[in-house]
């Protein structure tokens, strides 16, 4: 059944008008008939369903009947992710709403050359992956800020998973190792905070500043992921996958 | 530096003639000049360093210089996966390269469409992806042939890990439980099998009778991949990143 994420209260009995870029889709695209159901979520009142009461050329309103679920949300963890080439951006972001990521933060680094990107475009991109992944939330997708400027007003009870590709490797332009980087599973094993975030970085990696002070905060952990050289969606993937499957909702 | 695979056998002193794509890739969108390095990899002799050394109209030759790393292997796990639509399968070949499959081998299921596909393109796309992942080979792709007939050959000592989308959601319409699916972590912790594959199905998802088939059948094992719908690229990544992480190299 067609799910579709709206703005207004959802209860039994309320009529929702949808905007027309949905009316569009319902109606056009997908040839739904009056009395037809589809399923509706806001973010807030959980999923219900509800029929096509009315379309005109102006206006096409669902009448809302019964609850199908109640509103769940996803765990505590964010994605914080370089601002990378605009495809591998977008696959970010629709993976990190398949995956459970309850926000995506966008920031630029040092060997980030963009300083800015289409949010409202991505926040779609969210809004879709949610109402094909039978999520109940849509992650809010934030505006680009300094990687440097987001450490330094950082809340030091949310932990920072940082996916250093450069690794242990000696070979590493990094060499000043605070902390030996770990395989992720390991590093993440026993730990007990709720509260998560991952950073990826961009396709050039980190520089060695930015490296030496992450490794030097307590509340980042660095992790390996593997012994290949991953894309940063690759590497966002993996990394959601086993942030979920150790500390998440995926147990 | 340029990493290219090759065919010929690598050895100090070797020359290799390049095919006329890579000659293209390497003198045209390259640039690159007499005298410059590159490394080379054929999947049996490591990665070694060549110098171009000679190029015409017709000929780009490369000569072979010093061993950079000795040969070797991914762990032995297989990525089987249903002929989804093009962009899902071009992304799940890439991503698996980068993942460390060591070979992919594409089924036809009940509910797949499609019974070809353009295997050389998806073959192209591994060597690509293997060439940028610093692999030192390259996962072989298999043409398409039915999972009823994959599994009637099956060799009991290779376990497959089962991503079965319905899991054991009561309201799946596959009812009849040989086994419990387990979350993918659980189910692979502390298996000593050394040689795996991984099971990714249609759009569609499997029918109730090959999902009845494969839960009897001794060699496999039925997982989960968290309580939302991944999408099978999605899926494929994920499954992989949990191998690896649980029982591959990334340990």
């Amino acid at each position: 059944m067609i799910r579709l994420h709206v703005e207004p209260s959802l209860s039994a009995g309320a009529r929702v008008e949808l905007p027309a870029d949905q009316a569009r889709y319902l109606l056009t695209v997908m040839r739904l008939q009056t009395g037809e159901a589809v399923l509706l979520f806001n973010g807030r009142d959980g999923e219900w369903r509800a029929r096509l009461a009315e379309t005109s050329k102006r206006a096409c309103v669902l009448e809302v009947e019964e609850q199908t679920r109640a509103q769940a949300g996803v765990p505590d963890v964010e994605l914080v992710v370089a601002l990378v080439k605009r495809a591998a951006l977008e696959t970010i972001v629709e993976k990190a709403t398949e995956l459970g990521a309850a926000r995506v933060r966008l920031v630029t680094t040092r060997r980030t050359n963009a300083d800015h990107t289409n949010v409202a475009r991505l926040q779609a991109i969210a809004t879709e992956a949610a109402e094909q992944t039978e999520r109940l939330d849509v992650p809010q997708i934030l505006a680009p800020e300094k990687l440097e400027r987001l450490l330094d007003g950082w809340d030091a009870n949310r932990q920072l998973m940082f996916c250093d590709e450069a690794g242990d490797d000696p070979q590493a332009e990094w060499g000043g190792a605070a902390g030996r980087a770990q395989p992720a599973l390991d590093a993440l094993g026993g730990n007990e905070s709720r509260s998560w975030a991952i950073l990826i970085g961009p396709e050039g990696g980190f520089d060695p500043a930015e490296r030496a002070r992450l490794r030097e905060l307590s509340f980042v952990t660095p992790v390996t992921l593997g012994p290949r050289i991953l894309r940063a969606d690759t590497a966002a993937i993996s990394a959601l996958t086993l942030w979920q499957a150790a500390l998440g909702d995926w147990a």
